[in-house]
This record gives structure tokens, C-alpha cells and sequence, in this order.
């Protein structure tokens, strides 16, 4: 039998993914000229169950990229003149760092130790910082921003835009996108989908900063630029071929959500969640990687195991054919990383506390 | 009955595809890591088929991008200090000229009208150009640049790197990587594959001007800079997480191809190539839109059509189950394009020239 895979991404395909992809051979989706109307009804319905499903308002725009890698890349290439400011407590966070300084920008961080979190209160952004760079949830070591910090941040720092990297808590991340500028994600993780798609979403804030380094003579990329991405968004097209099949595939599963209902799906997760955050509480195994509950992802449940090494755990959890992540970098010898995304049902975190508690 | 598409790209899948896909699916081709053993199996086969199908040597390296659209910016951020040159004959070669303005740099051109070709003693690159961009195959205009004339362009300029965008013609393409800098292409035209991935070959000179470019301190990108790339692909690994299924299914796909022979795809190509150019020059309605015999393409088959609009045309053709291209931008009232790709087999070119010859 597969195995199914609590990975924090890629993980295991939304159910209905399968389906999906057979069914866009079925109508030719890979073969079809993407300035075909047939590509426009896909892109169009990719973009419309994003914003339902998010509830992202009419005003801000989706457009599509390769990953969330490369919307680090786009965003500060075209909102950022000089300075940006981040919040650095994991490897993702602090590569979205890394890029703002490839890219020739002053880039400012905070940096606090894995497993802890920021409050809105401590953080103190020097004038002139054009972009704040929230990793919202940190697929490396499970810790959130709880999103009234994000919006105290908004309060405090009016002028400054805010980015969201919200790469493995969509759909599950509850945000009012009025109190931020941008917010990304890649589609194998809370989607369930397979690599090779990011999404973007931003507002005409951005939009109108690229036009002014635009204007300043400031390079801003070429076919990825806002510019370009808006000039054949407007027509529901890319500027490039692009990837048509992840596009057809997220319209599909987007849809599937909505249908099951994005409530459902949240109250799923806080379900399973509280299923491994008790046995992380009370099992002699394991300890919480992150000691401050209000910081602890609801999505990506990361433990401390005791009494073996985590690689030992894993492999005896994958006896039974679930697969759970390793910790990340130098955490893997003594973390585990449990992917909760709407595709893993109740029914497979309960087999694995069941698993997990006949080891103790 | 499913159409077959003879359009240049998004093509018809090559008929291997689908059960690649189905058995990637069966793998867990979509939910294991990228930094698993298994992608790193994946990301190897794909690697060295595509080195054996185009018979690439050891010493260049193979990357994967989300596009050749990609490529175009990579290859100038990571390549190029000043200075370009671009051979223009179309709309793609075009955009790779503008590309290189939009980057910072001093673009020059030598522009000809559609439909004509260049060669090499005509051609006069300035001294201080870092790289010679050549569209071997201008998809918007069935022209084609043959590899003689890149030979002789590399003789009269051994300094410059010479890049050569082969987004149609490959696999069809038989070149000497050593007389070349750097190879790039789509995989939704000649592979035969969905969209979403592009392959990226480059030597040791293409490796070493990006170094110099970064000693000097000029940023060459993030994740995507030549450095990042091949820190990576020692290891059989992406930047980013990738487009792990398209990397999957051009390993497939290539070792198919190897075990068709190459050798017999380019005489299949050849013989579709001699049925439709037999027709442009003999049937009443229709003409070459290359005139210059050397300069056609045999994998991109533009025609003019007399006495009736190209659309009214491709519709008729399309009752036949058959779906050929229109003419690109300006062209597109006038001309047909008909892609020659492995994928299209010798019956359904028979079958389109039936199709033509009983509208004569």
C-alpha cells in the first residue's frame, strides 16, 4: 500500500488531484495554446477560487509564478528601492533575508533563536524600510506570527508595506488581506498539489511602487516585472508559457475546498492539531519544539523526541505507511515535523497517535 | 474523438506522457522531498538523458528552469556585464533583444524582416560584446539558422559567448556543443511534455564570467543565479522546490526518445518536413513563407494561404480532427504553422496533406 506522506511539502496530494490531471489530458489543457480562451476560462477560474477561498478582495491582484522562491525574488526586485526589514527565526525566513541583500538592498534583520516567535511590540523597524518582511509561518521550525501581531505591525508602520509568506498555512491562515500589501505561497504544501506553481497576490501599493523604480530607471525584471505580470493578467494570461497544468489542477482543488468549506477545513485542522499538541504535552517521548503556545503553527507541528534519534522514530512510523517529516538543518537529528494540511484526514492523525502512543 | 494538435507549442503530448504521469503518480513522484534520494534519482536520469539525446558533452552543465522564457533573463544577468548582440527575425528573438535592454544592458541588434534568414559573413558584432544570442529556430516565423553559420560565427568571434535559444528544434537539432556556450529550450514543443519546465546547458566560460561578474559585484540573481544553480546540481538537486513531475517525465520521455534513436526521429522529421514543403510548393494555395530554402525550418512549417482567411482554414482542417497552427502577431490572418515534432507521427502529416490536397 502507498504510504501517505505528513510531510511539511511536498506532501501528500489533495485526494481529488489525481482526477484533476487525468481529467485535463482528457481536454487536451497541455496541448492547448496558452493564448487559447480555452487557457484564459482555466486562468480565470484559478484566480477566482483563490480569491473565494481566501477571501482576497476584488482590489488585489493574483498572478502566477514557478514558487514562492521566486516571489521573494519578484517582490523586493520590484517594491523595494533600498530597504527591507525581516523577521528571521528559521532557514526560510532568513533566505528571504538573503535575497533582499543579492539584490543589492540594505537589509535589515531581527533574528531570534529557532523555535521562538516575534510580538509586534518588540520589533522596531528604522525609518525608511520600504518593505517588512513577515515569514508568517516557518515550515522549518513550526513557529507562527499570529496575525494580531501582523495587524499591531500595520498600526505601528502605516507607510511600510507588509509581505506575507504564507507558503505552507494556506488555506488554513485566517487573514484580513486590508492590513497587508502581499501575501505568497507555493501550491505543494497546504494545496496539496504537485511543485512547480507559485502564487502571488498583492495590491495597487506595490503596484504603484514598481512604477515608481520603474520610473526612477530602476530595473525590475523583465517578463516576472509587475508590468508584465498585470499587462497579461488583465487578459487571464502569463507573460510566459506557463506551468498550464499546475494553473487547470489549482482551480480544480480550490474549488473542491470551497465545496467542503474553508470553515470545515480550519476546524479540521485545529482538530488535528490539538491531537498531536496533546501528545506532544503529555507523552514522555516527546516536548514541544516551540515553548510559547501562542507561536506554535497550526499547520506544520514540530516536536522534540527524546530517548531515540528522530531518524530511528521515523522509520518505525513509516512501518505503519505514514511518513512524517525530519526536523530541518541541524535539527534533524532530534525533531519531527508533522505536516497538518487539509488533504490528511482525522482519521490518519489518529492512527498515528494510536502508533506513537504503543511506543511509549 | 481527442484532436491531435500539429501546433508549435503547446504541442500534442509526446504518447508516452500520460502513463509517466500515472506512474509518477503511483511513485510518489509528488509528495517526497526534494532533498529525498528518490528526486535526486529523478533529477540524475533526466539529467543524463538529455545529455545522451542531444549528445551534450560532460564538461557543460544541464539546469532546470520554469521556462526558456527564464532563461533568456538568467543567461543575461549571470553572462553579460555590457554588452549583447541579437540576430532578430521575429517575435521571440525579439523579446530575447529586449530582454537584455530591460536588464541594464547595451543591446544591439541586426534586425531582418520575417521570414529571412541571416548568415555569418554578413553578420558584424561589435569588439567589447560579451554574448552572441541566436534564435536557431524563430517559432513566430519558421526560420531556422543553420548550424554552419553558428560554426562560422564562432571562428570570426572565439571570444564571445554564443547562446543559442533551440525552443523548437530540439530534439531535431544535431549541433557541436563545443562550438557553442550555452543551449537552452521548453519542454512543450519538441519534448513533447506540459509546460512548466525549461533546460538550461552551459559550459565552464559561461561559469567563469558569472564569477567574474560577482567578484565585480554585480548581482547576477538569487536562487536562480548560474552559482546557486550549480551548488545544487552537484548534488542532483534544485534551489528551489522544483517542478519535480516535469523533471520526472523528461527523463521518461528522453530515454523513449533514445531508445526510438535519435538518428530515426530526424529522418521521420525530414520526411514530414519534405510532405508539407512538397505542398507549399506545389498546391495552388499555398506558398512558402521562408523563401530562402536554407533558412526554413523543418520542425516549424510556415505557409502562406491564398484565396481564403489562415482561420477559415484551420477550422476547416480542424473538422478533420487535426489542429495547426496560426500565424503568429501580425501573420496571423495570412499564415499556418505546422510544428514537425517526434510526437507527430507520419500518419497524421499523410492524413493533413489528404486533408489540403482535397481543398485544392
Amino acid at each position: 500500500m502507498k504510504p501517505v506522506f505528513l510531510t511539511p511539502g511536498p506532501s501528500e496530494l489533495y485526494f481529488t488531484v489525481e482526477d484533476h490531471i487525468r481529467q485535463a489530458l482528457k481536454e487536451n489543457a497541455c496541448a492547448i495554446s496558452h493564448r487559447s480562451k480555452a487557457f484564459e476560462a482555466y486562468y480565470k477560474t484559478a484566480v477566482d477560487n483563490v480569491r473565494a477561498l481566501l477571501n482576497v478582495p476584488e482590489s488585489y491582484h493574483i498572478v502566477f509564478t514557478a514558487s514562492a522562491t521566486e516571489v521573494w525574488e519578484r517582490l523586493i526586485q520590484n517594491c523595494v528601492e533600498n530597504q527591507t526589514y525581516h523577521l528571521v527565526n528559521g532557514s526560510f525566513s532568513k533566505r528571504f533575508y538573503e535575497f533582499s541583500g543579492m539584490l543589492g538592498k540594505n537589509a535589515i534583520k531581527l533574528e531570534k533563536p529557532l523555535g521562538e516567535g516575534f510580538t509586534a511590540d518588540e520589533i522596531d523597524v528604522p525609518t525608511d524600510t520600504e518593505m517588512l518582511c513577515i515569514t508568517q509561518n516557518e515550515t522549518s521550525t513550526g513557529v507562527s506570527v499570529p496575525v494580531e501581531e501582523i495587524y499591531a505591525l500595520r498600526k505601528k508602520y502605516p507607510e511600510c508595506l507588509i509581505a506575507i509568506d504564507a507558503v505552507s498555512s494556506v488555506p488554513y491562515l485566517d487573514i484580513d488581506f486590508n492590513k497587508i500589501d502581499s501575501l505568497f505561497f507555493s501550491v505543494q504544501k497546504g494545496m496539496g498539489m504537485p511543485a512547480g506553481l507559485g502564487v502571488w497576490i498583492f495590491n495597487e501599493r506595490c503596484v504603484s511602487k514598481a512604477t515608481t523604480l520603474t520610473e526612477k530607471q530602476i530595473p525590475t525584471g523583465t517578463y516576472h516585472s509587475i508590468e508584465s505580470l498585470l499587462e497579461k493578467a488583465v487578459n487571464n494570461q502569463t507573460p510566459e508559457t506557463p506551468n498550464v497544468l499546475g494553473i487547470y489542477v489549482l482551480g480544480k482543488v480550490c474549488e473542491d475546498m470551497l465545496r467542503r468549506g474553508v470553515d470545515v477545513i480550519r476546524q479540521e485542522t485545529n482538530y488535528k492539531a490539538a491531537l498531536i499538541n496533546y501528545l506532544y504535552n503529555e507523552h514522555p517521548m516527546f516536548s514541544h519544539a516551540v515553548a510559547n503556545e501562542t507561536h506554535r503553527s497550526k499547520t506544520v507541528l514540530v516536536g522534540e523526541v527524546k530517548g531515540m534519534p528522530a531518524s530511528e522514530l521515523i522509520a518505525k512510523v513509516k512501518e505503519h505507511g505514514i511518513v512524517i517529516g525530519s526536523g530541518y538543518g541541524k535539527n534533524k537529528a532530534t525533531q519531527i515535523r508533522i505536516a497538518n494540511f487539509p488533504t490528511h484526514s482525522k482519521e490518519v492523525f489518529e492512527k498515528l497517535v494510536d502508533v506513537l502512543n504503543e511506543m511509549k
